[in-house]
C-alpha cells in the first residue's frame, strides 16, 4: 500500500521561530509541526513545506504535506494537530491529494503581503506583524515603480547572494502598493503575486520600494536596477516581521 | 520649587507582563516604565497609573503620571522614554498638568474594549488580543442584555470578591456589543464606557454576556443578577487577553 498524501494549510506567527525549516537545536515551525504530527500518528512523521519562510516571517496560508500510512480520517487532522500545537501555529484545513501531487513543483502562484507602519510612534499591538518605519512615504511613486516589476523578468538584482538557483527568471502577476483605510490609514501593504520567488526577493523589493517612497530613486529607476541583474544595485532589505505568506495556489494558470 | 506633574498616555501589549502594578521579582508594565523614567531622569522616578490592569490585559490609552524636578522639556518625553522601553510598551504623548491634577480622582470616564473571536480555528495573528471562543453567539441577545447595565447601579454581582472598596455603585454610560465587518466578521467587540470599574467588572460582564449569547440565560435575566448584588449569581470570568483599556477621559462630564 502506498502512503497517503495529506495537504495542510497552515498559519503561524513566526516571531518566536528561526524560520520554517528544521535547524538542529533551534525552534522552527517545521520542527514544531513534525513533533505534533509524530505525536498524533505515533511514528516519526515529517511535514514538508511549500515555502521556506525566514526567521520572523509569518504565514496565513503556508502549505504543508504529510505522507503517512495512518488510518486517521483526513478531516480529523486540523483539530487533532491544533490540540498538539502552540497557540502561534494553527492548521486551517487538511485534504487528501493525489499521490503524484508535487508540493513545490505544482504551485502555480503565491501571494506575499509586506506591511509597513508609518505612524510616528510604534504600534505596540501590531509590532510583531509590520515594519515600523516612522517616515512619510510616497505610495503613488511606490505603486508606479512596482508596476515595472510585473511580468516575466530576471530578478537577480532582487535576490540575496545566498540564492544559488540556476535561473533567476520569475513571473510577477501583480504587485500593488495600497494604503490602509480607517484606523489603519498609516499602514502600507505591498502585495506581490508571482509564480515563485528567489531568496529574500519580496523583502528586497519591499525595501527598494520604500527607498523609492522616500525619493532616493525615481520610480523609473527600478527598471535600470532590474536590467542590471546585480544585487548591489537595488535598495535595502526590508526586515522579516513585515512579511506574510498569504496563500499558495495549485490551480492551473490560464494564460 | 514644586515638582512638575507630567501626564503620559501609554499603550502596551500586556501579554508578557504580570499586570500594571509593581510586584517584587515579576515583570510588570509599571516597573518597566519606572526603570525607563529613572534611566532618563537620572534619579529614582515612579510612574503612577490611572488603572491597575491585570496580567495579560492590554492598553491603547492607559494614563500615567510622573512627578519630577527634571528640566527635560515635556515634548521630549515620548521619544526619550520610547528609546528606553521594549517594543511592547510605548508612550504616545506627554503633557504638563496642573499641580492639583488627581490621576485617579479626576478621571471622569474610561472605555474598555473586550474582543472575542468566534472562528472555529484560532486566529494565530490575533491570539494575544482576543478570547478565542469558537462557538456561535447571539450578539443581538448580548447587546440587548448589555443595555440593562447602562446607568447607575450597584455592580457587586459583577465584582470579584477581592474588591474591598466600600461602594460598588458605578455608572455605565454605554455598553455596546458589535460584530466586526469584512475579514473580521467573526469577531465580537464589547465596548463599555463608565465612570469607574470594580475589580474584574469588565471581564465578569463580558463572560456573562457570552453566557447569554449561548442561551444560558435570557437577556432580561441580567437584571435579576444585577439586583441580587451577589457575585455567585453572574456568569463566568472572561480571560484577560481579550481586554484592552482604550482611553481614560479627564473631561468634565456634562450631565
Amino acid at each position: 500500500m502506498n502512503p497517503r498524501k495529506i495537504k495542510l494549510t497552515i498559519a503561524y506567527d513566526g516571531t518566536e521561530y528561526h524560520g520554517w525549516q528544521v535547524q538542529p537545536g533551534l525552534p522552527t515551525v517545521q520542527e514544531t509541526l513534525n513533533q505534533a504530527a509524530t505525536g498524533l500518528i505515533g511514528r516519526d512523521t515529517h511535514v514538508h513545506g511549500a515555502s521556506r519562510t525566514d526567521a520572523g516571517v509569518h504565514a496565513l496560508g503556508q502549505v504543508g504535506l504529510i505522507e503517512t500510512m495512518t488510518s486517521i480520517p483526513t478531516e480529523n487532522f486540523p483539530k487533532a494537530l491544533n490540540d498538539r500545537l502552540p497557540d502561534d501555529i494553527a492548521i486551517l484545513s487538511a485534504e487528501d491529494v493525489h499521490r503524484k501531487f508535487d508540493l513545490m513543483g505544482d504551485a502555480t502562484c503565491k501571494l506575499y503581503r509586506y506591511t509597513i507602519c508609518t505612524r510616528r510612534i510604534r504600534p505596540v499591538h501590531e509590532i510583531r506583524f509590520c515594519w515600523h518605519h516612522p517616515y512619510p512615504l510616497d505610495t503613488e511613486a511606490m505603486h508606479h515603480a512596482a508596476q515595472c516589476l510585473v511580468g516575466k523578468h530576471n530578478f537577480r538584482s532582487f535576490a540575496s547572494a545566498a540564492d544559488q538557483r540556476e535561473s533567476s527568471v520569475r513571473t510577477i502577476f501583480r504587485c500593488d502598493v495600497n494604503k490602509g483605510t480607517g484606523e489603519r490609514f498609516d499602514y502600507i501593504m505591498i502585495e506581490t503575486e508571482g509564480d515563485g520567488f528567489l531568496y529574500n526577493m519580496v523583502r528586497n523589493i519591499a525595501g527598494t520600494l520604500v527607498d523609492i517612497g522616500h525619493g532616493r530613486w525615481t520610480p523609473q529607476e527600478i527598471k535600470t536596477m532590474l536590467e542590471a541583474k546585480d544585487r548591489s544595485i537595488a535598495g535595502q532589505l526590508a526586515p522579516p516581521q513585515g512579511l506574510c505568506l498569504v496563500w499558495i495556489s495549485y490551480e492551473k494558470q490560464i494564460i
